[in-house]
């Protein structure tokens, strides 16, 4: 095998590795992918401002992600369904990010529960959650995180009705999430981990285990947590869940000043701002063009996070320097899971924090906690005024 | 078959089904289809400004277009020969505008009459005219429009002299409209619907049908036709119509604000900013670059309706929020019409109410009447400024 | 074949038809091409105002160029070595002019003399001119050209030195011209045509015929041309040519106000902005963009004609729009007659005045003389601004 | 062999010629090119002002590098591994150069030693220094560089960390050079040279040599190398050489105004603006866009050299027209190189005169120190503003 050199080299071997309907399901976005695409291609379009003859024999990447201790400014994304891309998918990834050092979000979607989790990982980890209409079992979701010792409860704000990915419904993976799975994976073909998903051996959708007795199969389960999203939810909500939860937490899909504001307000430590990717609202904003009308207007009252696009440590030098705290990624770990299991992820890590690490080393600059807008040229310098 | 996700599912149905002489006329544009591309890719360019936390439970598309009530601010435009896309064209899309509950518009240029589809049709629909040389017909087809109880009138503006699009000559199908069908379908491949508009079976140009007596074939029409287009049209003939015609009057084929202002003066109700569908005036502005302009003009005084790359629901979005009432498509239901007949016309629309309603949830608007410019981020923000 | 529907077609005949060395000659650019893929880019950049309700039954192209009536805004270009795309290029070109009514321009670097062409066209012609290191002989041509009764001088000013075509030298097509025939048109494959040039049937470079005796090929006829520009020609030397030719002068190769003041205060009546198709100055602007500022530094005191990506009747009318008074075509006319001969000239010519003719049309512009910069959209109005 | 016309033909043929390693070696750039590629695209985008009728008989390009006479503004940048493109490659080159009349630049990182070129040169020639850890060895360059009477030192600053190229690991070529040779060349195909390299007949890695005695292969040469790169390098180093180079001192990789007015406050007689070929910091600003404010900054205290993309008499035109005295060619000589040995890298060079010659004549510059930003086509002007 080709060494690997940057995360694409790990999406190319998940691409090979996995099922197609998989691959799409973590690859792909929303309706048009113009967000998704808008979101590599304005962090591309970033330029950064080289400086030498700086002493940078001494670097740091260590910081503090929302309370926490982190070895770098990086974290990872909650993504659904985590454990379909490798059985105990959310494990392998957990177990990855407290070797790195780094915080672990876990999905209201996952394959692994809470508790499962819990019984894997030394280290805190966040989880994300959905506010559902049975408000009930929300409340028990976010007891059992607090249970679990979660450090942070990760709040999605912008799934309140959810974005078709056309693929995922050619390939027999509904939306919502109608997990036709003997559709979806070839069953000559299928990993034994696709096939021990099926039988239940580990516990499937976890999370949701102990609420829905008597279900007959993984469909039923995805049928009704499509149900469940609530799209009444409104800032209101906050408070509730702001009363259930003394803890961290962070408000995620913050795209605009005004919602940061709406964020702050309401209680929230951080927020992450984000896109989801580019599988919910196309034609929004990239994250990188939304990141600094929003530290503007909130970054000196809570923690600004960044997620959207982050594929190299040049990416994540970026985010930080238009204000971002610091970074999660979602495709990038999960192209490591797919391509190599908990190996991969820790790679994908890795890149990241050499990327990071080389490209401070060469915009001059310490330590992480010094990374400001000066990092990048502005655009009323340099060719545009020849 | 794959399930269709979005229009351009159907367009790749109606590819393979249709001969390539038909497909290629209602997909290409005129000249170098600057401006037909320009219509998609300046509407791709906007980006949406998402919000989170909006009570969005209850949300609403309905409208009214030009005082009608629709279910959703879409129409179907008038488009030249329906007829041949599918046999009974006109009358399948009709029936399925009917059963969405949107305006459906009857080209002069149709194989069925205005009758045809009057007996098959129970809701209003309009009836689209070109004024020709001889006034005379075009009163009678305004009379017949009045007998069928057409409920709006909407003349259109852009084809005093009629634009080549290349292939429809390479293919056989002449401009003017010459219908060389015996050449432009393959006959060993043609489906029954060709050979029955080829034999006469539905009446062909049936607007036309009384008009010209003892013509012997399709060409004849087609040529008479093409000599009726009158370039010495001008506003004062508005005025003629006007007076014919005391229901409501639509001109279609506005793309600046002085056209704009004269037909508001004019007496129209409503006008809808065109440019063809980029089948006209190539290099003409995309229609969604000239629709602000328009709005600011006379968007308080007449209706502005919008038409010109709508191919998704989040089109329809940032034609609404730079100003348009509701939006008109062609294309879109022409690909559905090939691909399904009647059902892939209802397909088509209920895609597009999907993707709107989606796209409006994510930018927290709940009635498609509280649709402002706020709906699209400035390009004065965000990433230009950093 | 195909219907012959816009200059693409023919150009993809003349690809089809002509040995691989003479397409290249005409159709490539120097050096990366860079300023010959700029005429194009830009010119296709540009917006067409629509107007609509115009009375535009009666249109009028007719117009004069720089003193001479003419059906069209349209010229014939001079280009070198025609006569090699197609035997008796030169006459051919200059009969279809001749037909449709449009100047034709004879080089200096022809395979028919001036001689010839005069016994060939009733019309008046234009002779270009390089002055050459040799000045009795450039005095020498300019004395044919007044016995030829010709109407006009074209001095050449933007080939003082010579460009590199990439192509030309690997084709086997020297540069100066270094015409090694025998190795770039492949003797087994080669038409009539050529034979005939290499043959010298037809008076081969027929101006230079009697100036050079006892020369044995055409290579040593092309070294001694290559020898003969004269990168000393200025300013002063515009007065040389002035005082030898009292009738119409045009300067061709004037791509900035500052020349263009030059030209005007020498006593030229008209200048030709064009950077030579792209074939000289590799990264020089792209004609259309040069425009603007030439006209107004001189547009109201000598007649500023367009050369420089034309192939369509919208691109003729965008060049008029910012301020030429008529445009001249190159590739565009080496295409028709390479091909289809003068038949292919014609045709090329007819499509230009039917595209231009719709598109005034739907611009509301009945005289070719009421073009004017309100013809475009400006940048600053539209989409840019929302 | 078709003839060599730009540089893009040496670059075609080098890649024919050399092992996939080494050409992508040179070649490629790091992470992902974004900075490498914008080099290029950002030197096409600029527009040369075309004069006309401007007296160009007499042209000259000679000039004056950092205090010795040029034939023309150009130099051979210092390229790690030279001697693996073509065995001797350094000593290739430099003879090129001295043929040429231009500066050679020898890398610390050579296959050739200092002494090796020394013997081989007659003329003066510069020598590029890393400073390393071990600064008793970098003082014993120096010294060496001294007795070789090396005309200047060029003092490389963006190196302190090194920058990854993606293929250069794939192809078994590590970062830090761990130069595996006999994975990267293929045995049965590899070239005499590589062999010759293998078996050290050349002393391999020269400078080197005799500070490390008993190593027994490349690998360990290069191990040491890489660990021998100091990132505590800063401007108070710089003094520390300064004083013990009395003579020509260069500093190469500066990349923005600050860093710039550090080097001439420190004593360097020139600067290099450059970002490594788009091989360290990836997205850095390309150098063309770095360089205005650099000259303005300190343009009128040291001179200003310029490296980055530059592959045509035209691109090396614009640097000097945006401040740089001269340019320094890095791949453009390497594919000459490869291609065709010394031959190679003097045709490289005269391709570039060439280009530069024309380009200057056609822009009405008879002398290279006549070229000033009125060489460019502001972006103030033309089209954009229509």
């Amino acid at each position: 095998m080709q060494p690997i050199t940057h995360i694409a080299d790990l999406r190319a071997i998940a691409q090979r590795k996995l099922p197609r309907a998989i691959f799409d399901f973590i690859d792909r976005g929303s309706y048009d992918e113009i967000t998704m695409n808008a979101n590599r291609s304005d962090l591309a379009s970033l330029r950064l401002r080289q400086r030498v003859m700086v002493d940078v024999s001494e670097r740091s990447l260590a910081t503090n992600i929302v309370g926490e201790p982190a070895t770098m400014p990086i974290a990872i994304a909650p993504t659904g369904l985590t454990g379909l891309v490798r059985g105990d998918g959310e494990i392998l990834a957990a177990r990855a990010a407290q070797a790195v050092g780094v915080p672990y979000c876990l999905s209201t979607m996952s394959i692994c529960s809470i508790e499962d989790l819990r019984a894997e990982i030394k280290t805190p980890f966040w989880f994300q959650l959905y506010v559902m209409k049975d408000r009930e079992f929300s409340k028990s979701l976010i007891e059992r995180a607090k249970q679990a010792e979660c450090s942070a409860l990760v709040l999605t704000l912008d799934l309140q009705v959810r974005a078709q990915q056309h693929l995922d419904i050619k390939n027999g993976l509904g939306v919502p999430p109608r997990l036709t799975l003997r559709n979806a994976l070839n069953v000559a073909t299928k990993p034994m981990w696709a096939l021990r998903v099926l039988a239940g051996k580990r516990k499937s959708f976890g999370n949701l285990e102990g609420h829905l007795a008597g279900v007959e199969n993984i469909k039923q389960y995805a049928t009704w947590i499509g149900g469940q999203l609530d799209p009444s939810l409104n800032w209101r909500d906050l408070e509730w869940v702001r009363d259930l939860w003394p803890k961290k937490l962070i408000l995620k899909g913050v795209l605009n000043a005004e919602d940061a504001k709406f964020a702050a307000n309401g209680g929230a430590d951080a927020i992450i701002v984000s896109n989801h990717g580019g599988r919910q609202l196309d034609s929004a904003s990239s994250s990188i063009a939304a990141l600094p009308a929003i530290v503007d207007a909130v970054g000196d009252r809570i923690e600004v996070l960044f997620d959207g696009g982050v594929r190299s440590g040049q990416d994540v030098l970026k985010a930080l320097a238009l204000g971002a705290k610091s970074c999660l990624i979602g495709r990038a770990f999960l192209y490591g899971l797919g391509a190599m299991g908990e190996e991969g992820v820790r790679i994908a890590l890795e890149i990241l924090r050499k990327e990071l690490d080389f490209s401070m080393a060469l915009t001059g600059v310490r330590d992480v906690h010094d990374v400001t807008r000066a990092v990048l040229v502005s655009p009323e310098r340099g060719l545009a005024q020849n």
